[in-house]
């Protein structure tokens, strides 16, 4: 119940406390490819570790700074898209995503992406929503290409990643563009 | 987004701040009927205090103990159900309801209830739903009758009304009960 | 100081702090008969989880939210009576207590429930008192019959019991009641 | 309920919310003489003023930090004596008190103060009670003095009273001495 | 005390709640310049909301999350730079700062700012210091780009600025980057 | 950065979390000596106490409620002064101080004590500063009488150390009596 459905096969849904167990196991059996550029792998030993993050995006989305949401992909817990915080004075949000081992190359994060787009843009009538990938994260890049962002710079040194800082690429997208790209669609 | 759909009219959503100002306007305009049974009206006079009401449920939704959800038909604000609290313990919760004018008599209250009770009895797996109503509310009596609930006593000035006390009819419904329901239907 | 004495061996005084030893004691050395109808003895395993509720116990009485009061017998800690909550709305409470092993059988919580009925219409001079009892306890449900309680119900599944659901039996109690019998006495 | 008797005139009893009225009642027509020594009635305008002082008295005594005691003489609010804090690790607190108009010269202070006594060494198990008084304070250092206090020092510009700063003797007592005086009489 | 001297002119001191006063003066006085692209002048209309601000940036130090640090000149207060926020897992922060009427064109701001790069780099070892500069503000830009800030990207509508989006350049400069620039200088 | 200087070999800074370490290793090897008189020694056990130590001690500052400061004496930490909280109705503070083994002797803190003056004195405008000895402690004793405060009072059985009770003597210091001596030097 309060869900978004995209065709037959892809259920996206706020997260809540409940959902520990099935995010928690794909984060497990996940891990050694996720680790490669979310450090958040490593600080999440536990079940208990993953309640503390559905804690807290559950407080988030109370304080009306964002929200995490689940995506299910034929039943089965297959990731998490979510927005890192909402900045209301300036109306832009920006964009975080991942999916569990075997749930990638079938199209299904761009499809949850442009939801989150127009849940942004739509719903909430945000100016701007922005993706940073770190520079050599080719399989992320794909996501904001695809969906028409326009690459706006190259932060340098924006992420300590285990033993190097890497840069971040930034992405951004504006109201009109996506208004314009809905309505040719 | 992250709605639940009955048929073709009635649209149902977790209440976010930014639906302020629809929910203050119907309970302005529906006022002087709904505060013969529900005294808060009294105390929400302006949309700062139907903010405040928003935020707490948000939070109350972010601490697990329930939400309060929007009814909309025909893409106008018609009212809201939301459960009071819930109780882990005993794996319960009790579920109140208003209509705004003009939404009455169209069968609405009964299937919002419905979903709510699918809401709490499948997606929370709760183990008792309980609605309790002032002896004389002959409206609001209809819902847990129609829904075949089991009215289990009658608590003696439970509540002051402006002027005086009146007693409640409680009513409950087990998991069980319902799970039966749903097979037959 | 700061006591409720009744009779030559019976004084109540609000918890504080400092009863834990005491406290803890005598609940460690009844529970296997009280953990028969209380299940939070099982989650008061050591000192500090008596502390804890001491501490939430003083908090509520700042709050104003009702007290738990201690009752020593012939100097002796011998059980607790509080009250759950205050609803100050309705000018409602409802009550629980225990004797610890030794003290059953000698009238003392009547007593210290009609001081409590007395402290509840009287000092705070609230609408209605209310008790409820699973229906299978037996020796509890002698308080509210013996203090002229009205039985207003029966709620179904209230109260998950370790491996079961038990049934609540709710009694009531109102202002005008009480002070027609504290006339008749 | 929950009150401390000396003979048959003085009740005294932790304050609540719900004294708020005759405490604010006797303040404000104290005010003239009371503002004197205690800058505290200046900012004591309305009611609203003393019910915060009676919520942070709540609060102060479930942190177990001290509390505020009313004192009742021929069942009219005559006064209020209170700990000021009481420091655990060396089991020391500060005492201050005063009496409404109308209620001086009759012996309720002295009495209410070597109740506090016996509250703070034999209740609380202090062992060390004091009270400090502006050096010009004459009415007020008798208090000290007669319940035996040793005059310990004389502290320099301890206070901003309105205009200027004020001298404080400090008085000590010890929990041997108070035994001692209490086995004398 | 507690202070950064440059020169004899210039001292720099991390604000605190009695820098009030003269810190409102100034923005007030400033207001029709800074207003252009300081959006917060005009939610600073008394010396109750520099309070506040003060507050918060005295917590926000207490949270090791940065400071703001007030700069006096001749003896006078003239401007405010400070850290936004400590990103700590990545060792980043960024900057922002203002002049009020009459110490702009004196070369203060490169000074503090560059005191402020010693704090970040030397003081705290960040590893990036970034600064955001609206566009068109073409007085702010000339800061970073004296100081051998690299401009990395534009980030599109980046601010809500009273009626229109502005763009922001964004400024990063590195640690060895500084530490080169320190030993050459 | 945001340092005191005094003379060529004496630093102090306002702590922050980044000295832990340095703080905790003086305490650490200073055990035996120092916890003759100061019991916070003893719960002092790891880095994270020390940790705890500095975090609050910013709260306290960010609260405008007083400051501890360190004392660095050529480039390593030494000793902390502190103020334990300000009164500021009646603009006092009180102060305590030590330092590490292997750094008495050498004036490092009657000059730090003053600076501590000059601080509270001229950059707070407090009226009153107070340092309370062990009446034991005779090598604390000698900053207040060097610095010329006068003694004003013998608490008697201030403080449980270990296992009794020691007498305090309270030392005070007013404004003008500072000014004074500021202006002979």
């Amino acid at each position: 119940m309060f869900v978004h459905r995209i065709g037959t096969d892809i259920v996206m849904k706020k997260v809540e406390l409940r959902h520990a167990e099935e995010l928690f196991r794909l984060m497990d059996r996940s891990r050694s490819r996720l680790r490669q550029w979310l450090p958040f792998l490593d600080i999440t030993k536990s079940i208990e570790d993953t309640r503390n993050f559905l804690k807290y995006s559950m407080d988030q989305n109370a304080a009306n700074n964002g929200c995490q949401v689940g995506i299910w992909y034929k039943g089965e817990f297959a990731g998490i898209i979510g927005q890192h915080t909402i900045n209301w004075s300036n109306r832009s949000t920006s964009i975080g995503y991942w999916l569990g081992d075997g749930f990638e190359g079938k199209g299904i994060m761009t499809k949850a992406c442009y939801a989150m787009l127009e849940y942004s843009f739509l719903d909430l009538e945000l100016e701007r929503v922005e993706i940073r990938v770190a520079t050599g994260n080719l399989k992320s890049k794909v996501i904001p290409e695809r969906l028409a962002f326009v690459q706006e710079g190259c932060i340098r040194h924006a992420e300590w990643l285990y033993d190097h800082y890497v840069d971040h690429f930034v992405y951004g997208l504006l109201r009109d563009e996506f208004l314009h790209m809905t309505k040719k669609s």
